[in-house]
């Protein structure tokens, strides 16, 4: 008898992430060269990272032989936000925050409450851990927070939400959460996976950390992956009572966050000129896209995310001939949305070679 | 009711890990500069990174802003074992894959057996799973195999072994090894944690790796933050056969090592001459610190690793006395062992730096 065997069923049934193709993937696949090669699949920032978070890498890489130390990340995110120091997790990405979530708070004989179309990672962690999954129907690609609300059972322990949403890009306004956390059981952690807020326009964006101070079951999760450009090095944090922060602490690997992305992190925090740059070089992008798109008679998902997903009909033959072009999107059909592909904004000339590439194939 | 009531028992009774004071921490506690500290409490590698490894990560720097791409690194590793591609599994550090085989084969109502005074990551592994812990009474401060044989019970899933151990320095015997192998039951995992390996006399290692293919229910795991110097990193590895790595891969959070990172260990594996030096280093600096605890008649356990334990008495307020100086080592109470110290072999002048300051506090 297969070792394997000896796994819980809830693990062997674990069907892994699927990531975006590397660019080395496919020029390993395809014998293309590296620069032929437009990924517009992992929602990366087109930019890159922030000059003066490469330069605080390149000045790290000094003494990056110990092992780290969270002190000073913390403690800037900590006043950024006005919370207390107890108050913010550190994760190698937010995937690590929400991970440690699952783990504080579910187990078997518990459920989690999660939207469909939502983040991949909300079934991963949940079901990691042996709880149940309870998929509540989208309405529009977007969650239905009455549903939601409705689906909560007496072994529920954490409801997902992500706003703006990946892979749908759909967005919740910011009273309607707040009314769905009025009514959500007081022993019902609510994670809100803000990854994408900070291409939200400042108009619709609200503080919802500042909620925390009302709501001790909740979790704010935001990502440096996104917008700050540091997909590569790995940090994401939650913001949560002092409660909730001490047991996400407890199943937290100790040295979770490396020393690079650490101080990669701290620098990138206050380049406010990269960061206006980003936002603006998404909008006109996302523009650019929806314009290519709305040409070519393809429909789409209107995105609040530095992405866009539109129904392609035949994704999957698609985006292999995407593919064979040396464009990587990425395929949503384990979001159950056989019928669309995500595109990431990329810079414009990117763009402008996706929708070539895109009218050509289809 | 506190949301913090609502996480399992197992959860609330976690007690986090507690790393060795990093040097900045001390800094800012005692106002020392931070070049007046020495620190030898977390068995880095006082060369610090490899050459080649610290020109990988700055010539990294340039493109690391995407989602990382680990197979390189996994096939120079699976080159370099003489194992499929599909036998390997990165972690975060070896922290991260000890997690891994703990969330894979561990659950509530299983158990794991380990050693007392082994490495803690064993047991708050186990119990963040919600299993057992039963820890078998040490021989001499090293594993007593076969009592922990005999401790394995119709549910345990895993057996924790290190080899050397941390933080005793005691080492088993290869052969012995093999032979514990050979009696566990086949749905038992055992990991075999070899953090400290490349320390080992040449004529004292033995490939345990190439045990995998007669065991297929052994894990292998290996560090870069030892001896390759990338504690700050944060790169480790488990060695499996297909079906564990598998499940290993089930549970892992797809981006869990970053892009420097992967650079870093890539280079620091064929920097050969760092490594001898870093051997020699430490056989010269076990000798210098055996020779002075000997000198001040303090007890010490032999050791097999970069860090050489030994019998303080007094070892809370020995230590107090030593950060005071700015010599920072590691109290080990919390491993059962709160009359010793352990203290990380450094470089000659730090070593003997910490001899002079425990010298005087004694």
């Amino acid at each position: 008898m297969s070792i394997s065997t000896q796994a819980p069923s809830y693990i062997r049934a674990i069907s892994p992430y699927q990531p975006g193709k590397p660019i080395t993937e496919l020029a390993r696949e395809m014998g293309l060269p590296v620069e032929r090669i437009v990924k517009l699949a992992s929602n990366e920032n087109p930019l890159g990272m922030s000059p003066r978070a490469r330069a605080a890498v390149a000045q790290a890489i000094g003494g990056i032989e110990r092992y780290p130390d969270q002190f000073e990340l913390i403690a800037a995110l900590a006043e950024r936000l006005g919370l207390g120091y107890d108050q913010i997790v550190l994760g190698n990405g937010s995937n690590d925050v929400l991970d440690l979530t699952a783990r504080a708070f579910l187990a078997p004989g518990r459920s989690a409450v999660f939207s469909r179309h939502a983040f991949a990672v909300y079934p991963l962690a949940t079901q990691t851990v042996g709880a149940e999954c309870i998929e509540v129907p989208a309405r529009q690609f977007g969650h239905d927070l009455d549903a939601m609300a409705a689906a909560i059972r007496p072994d529920t322990r954490v409801v997902w939400i992500a706003n703006p949403n990946n892979p749908t890009g759909t967005f919740l306004p910011y009273p309607e959460l707040r009314a769905f956390l009025g009514r959500v059981p007081g022993d019902v952690v609510v994670v809100l996976d803000e990854a994408y807020n900070e291409y939200l326009p400042p108009t619709q964006r609200v503080d919802a950390v500042a909620w925390l101070k009302e709501f001790p079951n909740l979790v704010v999760t935001r990502t440096f992956s996104k917008i700050y450009g540091l997909a590569g090095l790995r940090v994401g944090f939650a913001a949560a009572s002092p409660e909730v922060a001490d047991l996400l602490n407890r199943v937290r690997q100790p040295f979770n966050v490396n020393n690079l992305a650490l101080a990669a992190a701290h620098a990138a925090l206050d380049d406010h000129l990269f960061l206006a740059e980003s936002y603006e070089l998404n909008r006109v992008g996302l523009e650019q896209i929806v314009a290519g798109l709305k040409r070519l008679g393809l429909e789409h998902i209107p995105s609040h995310g530095n992405f866009v997903t539109f129904r392609a009909g035949d994704a999957a033959g698609i985006n292999k001939r995407l593919l064979q072009q040396g464009i990587i999107v990425r395929p949503i059909a384990g979001y159950g949305m056989p019928e669309h592909l995500r595109v990431t904004i990329g810079l414009e000339r990117e763009n402008a070679r996706f929708l070539e590439a895109l009218e050509k194939v289809l």
